[in-house]
């Protein structure tokens, strides 16, 4: 991470702003405005990712809030921008996700200081090691002059690359919930028992995971995934007894992620009455949907069509900082389509022509925010 | 194994034989018929059995073979009643089952004298080191004068007991098919892959297996059973890459199985090709019906009718030492009722009055074959 800090420092350089890391690890660099008072426009997105992973999921967000103030040559708006490089998105030191951006809205809990990673290290000692000092967190929190965040990020899905384009405002990350199911029913023979005598586990999760894909395809905008499967004792030619497997569902709108839930969940009930199974069910998590700011959002896709490419309006399936900025200030995201879909993997990449749409949106956005009274005027008092 | 030759050792004491112990470790007992040169009939099942198993599997059948002779009360028959405890009828010990059944119609081969045991000791050096001779286990074998086999055995399933039923006459093992099947789509973000883009090798799974359950339940005899699955990479929120399973398909009919092998394999690339899935299967066994012999199966129908009991056809799923016997001679299998459907379990059990029905329909078995003029001269030269 100070090797990455580094880098950044010095892609700084040519736009004559030098950054600085919070407590929290984040790395902050502000644009100043047209006055000292000017009040804030952060724009930015994480600098870690997972392992094995590509280059640009995170990164690739603050490169290009860096190429906007490059594209501005010197220009200066009614709001400063500050770039912000989040620490630790993808939680995968300790467990625990968006640790850099809960800082900026001032939700470092101690809790959250405690957690430990794999080598018993607690956040807290980690960030001493890193040379910050934890009592300065507080002013890692981001004060009343802010007036939005915005995030640039690859989609991580195949969605835009399907539609052939290149960019899509995201109106909302969808909630989701994430639960296990047991069927449970009588292992035995397979050679000796008739289909009729069997209470086999696996065909009834079969049946079932054949009514979960029905009800999301048949349900616009959700998606659900049996992921893993475990069929107990798990013999060629022993009937399954119980049969676990997971479920994740997703959707932009929480009441209708919880029906749809609530269905799949009565269905299997339904099919283990019928089967003579028992059912054992399990919520893991529940996340609500986090709506990004609309005014920003019709913002974002305006600028997209200002720079030559069809607007394209879009969920997130994956949680990102926005949703936790999202908490404190109007936050709005615009994705970058994902060759092949793939994220999280060498092979991820963007198209350097998406890179520029995104540059020409980017900049057409900020000037269309500094000409915007209704922006400019809905400090995060209207959101408080 | 030596124990268990002491035991029935002393329950062969009361009927006044011995048994000895040949090559192939397999127990054997004479009960004489009316003169020296009279043909024999041979009674008995296997003496070893699984791990952490229950107490009849195998044993049973060697006890009912001595009761009938027991209830004979020193008559004798056109025939003589030969005894037989099989040894390693499960093949826990070198993989290979039916050793002891197989030395009786001489195929105990080199390929099977050299399998190892997992401490690497080969059946041939385990039966010296049990006290036995490898070179006589030409000796073993059957000669000219065996009229039939007679096997009982309890059912290990549940059909008897569903039936309300104490006993049944075995038409036929049933032959099987084994195989392995991957489906192979595309591992993608659960979060961010809409249902219409997805390639999800265990919904493609779960959609077969309903398939494979509705084949079984519409076609009579037919049993069917996918016992292990595994989705791969396995993660919650990750859409399965590649599904693998198992396919253990059974009937008493090789044509019947064979067809429905085939439009499973059909109906499995059919769906794979709609969902733009690959489909690699592979058959790990394909192992052919074996039919018991007509005459002696419709005489045991009779016996147990005489017994009192009404009568029951019906095949037996798993391999028993009868379908390696039927091989040189007809054979024939009368099942017991398994209890709850119980086996190679602790709480496999069988009810007295069941135990009682089989003697007494064993008894009455051996005085029609003692009248029959078509079974006293259906010497083994019919089946050659």
């Amino acid at each position: 991470m100070r090797a990455c800090h580094r880098a950044v420092g010095e892609w700084l350089e040519p736009i004559g702003i030098r950054g600085a890391v919070d407590a929290a690890g984040n790395l902050r660099a502000v644009y100043p405005g047209q006055n000292p008072a000017a009040p804030r426009l952060l724009i930015g997105s994480h600098l870690d990712t997972v392992p094995n992973a590509g280059a640009y999921d995170g990164v690739l967000g603050l490169l290009l809030a860096i190429a906007l103030i490059e594209e501005l040559g010197g220009e200066r708006l009614p709001f400063a921008v500050e770039l912000v490089g989040f620490s630790e998105e993808e939680g995968v030191r300790f467990g625990a996700p968006f640790i850099g951006s809960r800082a900026l809205v001032g939700r470092m809990d101690p809790a959250l200081l405690g957690l430990r990673d794999r080598e018993g290290v607690t956040v807290q000692e980690a960030i001493e090691r890193f040379g910050l000092d934890p009592s300065r967190l507080p002013e890692a929190a981001i004060a009343d002059d802010v007036l939005a965040f915005l995030e640039f990020h690859i989609e991580q899905g195949p969605t835009l690359e399907h539609l052939g384009l290149p960019l899509a405002a995201v109106e909302a990350i969808v909630g989701q919930t994430r639960s296990t199911l047991t069927f449970r029913g009588q292992a035995n023979h397979a050679e000796t028992t008739t289909m009729a005598l069997r209470r086999d586990a696996l065909a009834e999760a079969a049946e079932w995971m054949v009514a979960v894909e029905r009800e999301a395809q048949s349900t616009a905008g959700l998606v659900a995934t049996v992921g893993a499967v475990e069929a107990r004792p798990g013999a060629t030619n022993v009937i399954p007894g119980e049969a676990c497997l997971t479920l994740d569902l997703r959707h932009a709108s929480d009441p209708v992620r919880t029906r749809a839930g609530r269905r799949l969940t009565a269905l299997a009930e339904e099919i283990s009455a019928r089967r003579r199974l028992s059912l054992e069910s399990r919520v893991l998590l529940e996340q609500p949907a986090v709506a990004l700011d609309p005014f920003l959002t019709a913002q974002a896709e305006e600028a997209i069509r200002g720079a030559g490419c069809t607007p394209h309006r879009m969920p997130s399936g994956a949680g990102h900082d926005a949703m936790i900025l999202a908490e404190r200030v109007p936050a709005a995201m615009i994705f970058l389509r994902s060759p092949g879909g793939i994220s999280h993997d060498p092979f991820e990449s963007v198209w350097p022509e998406d890179v520029a749409y995104a540059i020409a949106s980017g900049v057409g956005l900020l000037k269309q925010l500094a000409v915007s009274r209704a922006f400019l005027l809905n400090t995060r008092t209207s959101r408080a």
